[in-house]
């Protein structure tokens, strides 16, 4: 049933286009994607990787979904773009998803740009990209495309469903959508719904990128430009919500960069100017800013409860999952009362849940950051999950 | 001594230009400012606006140091803007700040685009506007240019300087700069010093008005264009930091913009977007973009303690001043913790120092809201400074 072919993201996307293939499987007329909007998308490639072996019951499987400016290169480097794996202390052999034990599914997300179908996939009605006429897209769509490859694989019942920031919004979803399908959901640093504090920052950015000539109006890839100051200035603007004030204070304070003393103008003075610039300027060879659009646009959109008549225990009333929602303590994107609210729910549902803040200073990023006590809490729900599963230790393919 | 002329802003900066006139004081190469760069700045005209009069002892001048994106027009409406005086519930007769008792003095800041001399002012050496010629300046040169206006005045002590935000920057540096010259001093949601994430926030607002192809790296003037796209999005960046997260989610939650249901598209389908996009839009009409940038870079550049060794106490040793300092416990631009960082300075050094920390969700913008607690304290400050320095009620001009 799965057909995995080597395709290349668009090639007017960027510096990324020459330099390497993905993995991916299509779908085609007979299997549409049925998206929120009322409208079928079609085809659909789904752009993933996958770590370690699946096991003869089909019962090992992970589905971890990656964040705003992820990929499906969790465990691996990013053959197209160089960056190494963005997961390492969480996902391979020996950590707390053991790629030795499980069956690690991650795909790119719908509206990405590292080879799943998005803005700048070519638009099947029309010469070149889709650009804005791509179907505005939300995460219940993008947990439907994740749905297809799933099955794809012939996995009935995933093991877990796992992510951070907007990961952690697909696999509350996935729950949501999906409970039979789901044995355990580990949310992360993440929310049920997006708030007008963080809708106002996306728009910032949307507004950046729609700012610059370069953008046409979407149709820049058949211009052959690239909105690259705009995209640039959209994620210095996110960077910066990503990060605590202490950990910027502690990182960076008001230390001055490669120079002892102010230069009265408008260079980089600061380390801190110095790194968002460097944030702003390496984002923008690596992703596309149509995709950049879209995703914050599908997160602006997420509100779990709304579906469940505005009640978020709604979504998870009778669920069979297991659920373990972590937060950070000095998280200001998604504060640790975002991750509680998300807890609350689950235990109003009657839901098996449970919640572990992370003491920390590094803001909503901890989670890709050396965090012990998280690396730690993990290991010991997902070896409990696996033992209830009836995936002993060593239960992996590998060892089958 | 005092030459008061009416002026023009910048015939290019913008719509206001063909609207008004505003009050000003221009000094000469007789007077040149010194800046903290080291260059001198000359002609250097200063923008003013005043109300009530001043006492025969000009013992009753107070000075209020306006914020960012402030003006002169503290308490009447803006003639060239048309906009309404910015702090009405402070300053006016019967107000905390009573025109009938004391003389206003409200001066538009060194760099601004309100008739003081700022980069869009003609250049000297040069044809057309100063656009980056202009220097780079400080605080402290803001406040030697209120310094030099203070003087035509004829008022050696003020009774009080005070402001909110970058103007309780102002207040703090003419505090330790002239304390002799300051029987007073209210710093409002302020800090001593510019923290990491300011600083990134506020290059993220330059970085939007330098993509900006319009800007011309600064000479927009002489084109016959302006950044305006930059300029919004930079005002929305900053706009979203002046507003706490509880009122954001108060005010608009995820309330939807006059419509029933999501567009599906990248219309403004939140009021919050609609909110910000106004915000952006109504900012470009009324400020200069390469004001922005040098104002922005002369807080970030603030550290108060700097030149006192390190040591914020340094700053007040042996200060003869009252101070009042104002936090605002939602504020997350300069939060509390700021405020008091100031006051434990203050107190440190023996100075005459109150802390009064307000209990609201409002935000930076606080100070310039409905806050009765904060009026009622200020009221309390004021009043009792007035009767050490032997202002009686009624002592005003109008009275004498």
């Amino acid at each position: 049933m799965l057909r995995a072919v080597m395709i290349h993201p668009s090639p007017n996307s960027g510096r990324w286009t020459a330099t390497g293939g993905v993995r991916a499987i299509s779908f085609h007329h007979d299997a549409p994607l049925q998206l929120s909007n009322g409208k079928r998308l079609s085809p659909l490639t789904v752009a993933y990787e996958t770590y370690g072996q699946l096991n003869a019951d089909r019962s090992n499987a992970i589905l971890i979904c990656h964040a705003l400016t992820g990929d499906q290169f969790v465990a691996s480097p990013n053959p197209i773009t160089g960056r190494p794996a963005w997961w390492p202390r969480i996902v391979g052999p020996g950590r707390p998803i053991d790629t030795n034990r499980f069956f690690v599914i991650c795909s790119n997300i719908l509206g990405g740009c590292m080879g799943t179908t998005g803005p700048s996939s070519p638009n099947p009605q029309g010469d070149g990209a889709y650009g804005l006429q791509f179907p505005m897209i939300t995460v219940a769509d993008m947990v439907r495309a994740q749905a297809m490859l799933v099955e794809a694989f012939g996995v009935e019942t995933l093991f877990c469903v796992i992510g951070g920031s907007i990961g952690g919004m697909q696999a509350l979803q996935w729950a949501a959508a999906y409970p039979k399908r789901v044995f355990s959901c580990v949310p992360i640093a993440a929310a049920a719904r997006h708030s007008a504090q963080n809708i106002a920052f996306y728009e910032v950015g949307r507004q950046a990128i729609m700012a610059d000539p370069d953008w046409r109006g979407g149709a820049y890839d058949a211009a052959g430009v690239r909105p690259s100051k705009g995209l640039a200035v959209a994620r210095m603007a996110a960077h910066v919500t990503y990060l605590s004030e202490v950990a910027l204070r502690q990182k960076f304070d008001r230390n001055l960069q490669a120079r002892e003393r102010l230069s009265f103008g408008f260079d980089a003075d600061f380390q801190v100017e110095s790194y968002l610039r460097h944030q702003g300027q390496s984002f923008v060879d690596r992703f596309d800013a149509n995709s950049y659009l879209y995703i914050t646009r599908a997160v602006d959109y997420f509100d779990l409860a709304v579906d469940f008549g505005g009640v978020l225990a709604q979504a998870f009333l009778h669920s069979p999952t297991r659920f373990c929602s972590f937060g950070f303590s000095s998280d200001w994107h998604y504060p640790p009362e975002e991750n509680r609210a998300i807890v609350r729910a689950l235990i109003a549902a009657g839901a098996d849940a449970s919640y572990v803040e992370i003491d920390t200073n590094k803001g909503h990023d901890a989670f890709l950051l050396e965090e012990p006590q998280f690396e730690a809490a993990l290991t010991g729900f997902i070896d409990a999950a696996a033992a209830a599963r009836g995936l002993a230790l060593g239960s992996g393919a590998n060892a089958a």
